[in-house]
């Protein structure tokens, strides 16, 4: 992934508010669909507090214009791979960083609270995935405290199907799922609301050119796949999950609601915060030869955070109480490249637009727990609030917002936004 | 379910080959997607050797005939629900059974043999579900000798999400997948190409009106879901999946292909047909109540059958050896519309052209076992072919074929077509 001049920590915006801003300086460019007042559908990219409407600027954008970014979705520009996507990129950088190109597009500039995000591209399929090797182990060790970690795990990125219909964009609320639950001193189950409705910290991965079924991807193209990130909230019914989850897997604890940040941060964007560290120790068994090898620098550098607010915070006017705070690359087994070359090992076909979570994304730090179920120990270890109240799983008006962040020395911050949804009952 | 005079055993159609015709007579009807020299995707009609192409009649259709019936996938006529299509049914009943309407309509009569066939429709997502209760036992007995049906078995529709990208229409050359297996004898597994290719025999649904996300679907309402049926099978590598399936469920391990066959099986077709029996013996555990109600006849009453034919068999000219025959309705412990209302009952958002297999379908006799891995019992048993073959799992150049036919007294029977693959290394 080459850094370059897009990446120069002297560069600023006309746009004021994206100097210093928290996630879109000019430096991340992150593309995404939004509509607004009197405007359907349409690509757009966030620069501070504003999105540029991409179609909008068709003409001074020149040649990196395509018509695929005149869709009301992005799979056919994320089919189109990296060069495009590359060249767009030094565009827009040129183009909001040179003031004199301001009175030729600021008319395209509309305020963030103004409009409306939607989902950036059709969801084919939904995979997640589990190389969150700290949260597979803090789960596995309540189911079975012995022997936690499968003897697949340090092989396989265990990973399974979800749910494509049901994943939407941050803000969507978040229904508190019935379903059957087995107390466990009950005889039989009781179907009605879960009691065990917890979150799980994320990243979503959006595909980008994909593979013809039949055809693996090498792990020297995994790259190539992957038009970009987004946070990911995988909410969770643990009560349900408990019951239903075997043989087959987890699937209606999961499948009511996915939901992701709306802004897809480019893997150009990302260039200078990848690492060559995650979280597979030396003298681990090495990965089978199709999973070998790669980028030098695979390892997601984002810290990531999950915030609860309460409706008692909110009435009290208490700051959102951080949950935790960890490194993608802490939490991660595999890497995303390894994850898109074993989800196509098998000649399984990926298609532009198909959205990976990495699974739970838990460090090994006691702060750094991506889910409830970790943070309580199932429960048993409720989490004490500023306000007093306590908390095992969320409750009705609990509000959950995840973010992630990347900082590297000699590199302006860049981040994704923020993933949140608020529970009902 | 109405039975009508479309049902009527008398009518017969002046499509000479419909009548006596094993799967498509008049009484059938099933819709589908086909192409054909000159003609693109378009929704058309089995009837005895023919399709009757939609578009080409639609002004003899009449108030039947709808746009969305113009559309080169069935979603849009799906989600309209049974009303349009048991008009359309009626009116095709009428105009294929009077000989009157030939000259009107005889042109739009393309032989079977001139077209390609299509999916039926996109496949938002695809769920596999696990309700052949003797499967569920086979299968569990070699893992768990003790303890074959795990305890939620009687009491949820176990299910999971498949893969809807590699979905395919019966035909596809199935492609022999590579992954990762795991020999009981070897320190660490190994990655090629499957050793343990099997089937499923399984029956597929069609949603037709789904649901809003947040809103279940009662179990009375379930049946008005249903927009038809096929035969599925749920392709899969036995020695993947024992290897990577725990915790999260099977992945790689099917989602390299699945088949369905071309066309689309009514609810109103199969009227007669429906049984009140299925495979859930008297003295177990009463439904839940989200679960219980429903149709007085919710089993289907389709025989299943699946044969096998390998290369050297086709040589020496040797016919298909049959593998299996069973009735679904005795395989089967939980109902469509059971399978329907719990996969809505969290809330999930069923959309029209969703596909749903019912999970592999054996019945309890040893010649209605629905996969290899049963008959062979894990390989343990070798099935040995009339050419003198053993056979624990597929080789290459075998052709796998599924059928299922609906008879019942006083009415004409029924078939769903076939779904068969032909296996490549």
């Amino acid at each position: 992934m080459t850094i370059d001049a897009t990446h120069d920590p002297a560069l600023t915006s006309w746009v004021e508010s994206a100097n210093g801003h928290r996630d879109f300086p000019v430096q991340n460019l992150p593309l995404g669909i939004f509509s607004a007042e009197g405007l359907e559908r349409r690509a757009g990219v966030a620069i501070g507090d504003f999105v540029l409407d991409l179609p909008a600027i068709a003409e001074a954008l020149g040649d990196a214009w395509l018509d695929e970014l005149a869709q009301p979705v992005l799979n056919g520009f994320f089919a189109l791979g990296a060069e495009p996507r590359r060249a767009l990129r030094a565009r827009l950088s040129e183009l909001l960083s040179d003031p004199a190109n301001r009175d030729r597009i600021e008319s395209a500039l509309i305020g963030q609270s103004e409009v409306t995000m939607h989902l950036p591209a059709i969801v084919g399929d939904y995979t997640d995935f589990y190389v969150g090797i700290h949260h597979a182990t803090n789960v596995g060790r309540q189911f079975r405290p012995d022997n936690p970690l499968l003897p697949n795990y340090k092989y396989v990125p265990i990973g399974y199907h979800g749910r494509a219909s049901s994943v939407r964009v941050s803000g969507k609320p978040v229904v508190r799922p019935s379903g059957q639950r087995k107390p466990p001193e009950a005889e039989v189950p009781v179907y009605g609301k879960s009691r065990r409705l917890d979150y799980e910290l994320e990243l979503g991965v959006w595909i980008g050119r994909g593979n013809q079924l039949g055809e693996p991807i090498p792990i020297g193209e995994a790259a190539d796949s992957i038009a970009g990130y987004s946070l990911l909230n995988d909410w969770s019914a643990r009560d349900l999950q408990a019951w239903e989850y075997q043989p087959l897997g987890p699937f209606l604890a999961k499948n009511f609601l996915t939901s992701v940040s709306p802004w897809v941060v480019t893997p150009e964007a990302l260039a200078p915060f990848m690492t060559a560290d995650f979280a597979r120790p030396d003298g681990d068994p090495a990965p089978l030869d199709y999973l070998a090898g790669g980028s030098d620098k695979p390892g997601l550098g984002l810290t990531m955070e999950a915030f609860l607010t309460t409706a008692a915070m909110r009435e009290q006017g208490v700051a959102p109480l951080r949950l935790s705070r960890g490194r993608a690359a802490d939490a991660m087994y595999w890497t995303v490249e390894q994850i898109v070359t074993h989800h196509a090992s098998n000649g399984c076909n990926l298609q532009p637009g198909d959205l990976i979570g990495t699974g739970t994304l838990s460090t090994a730090a006691a702060d750094g727990l991506g889910s409830l179920l970790e943070i309580s120990a199932g429960g048993k270890s409720p989490l004490t609030l500023p306000t007093g109240e306590q908390r095992s799983f969320l409750e009705d008006g609990d509000e959950l917002t995840i973010t992630a962040r990347a900082e590297a020395d000699g590199f302006v911050a860049i981040g994704l936004g923020e993933c949140r949804g608020v529970v009902f009952g």
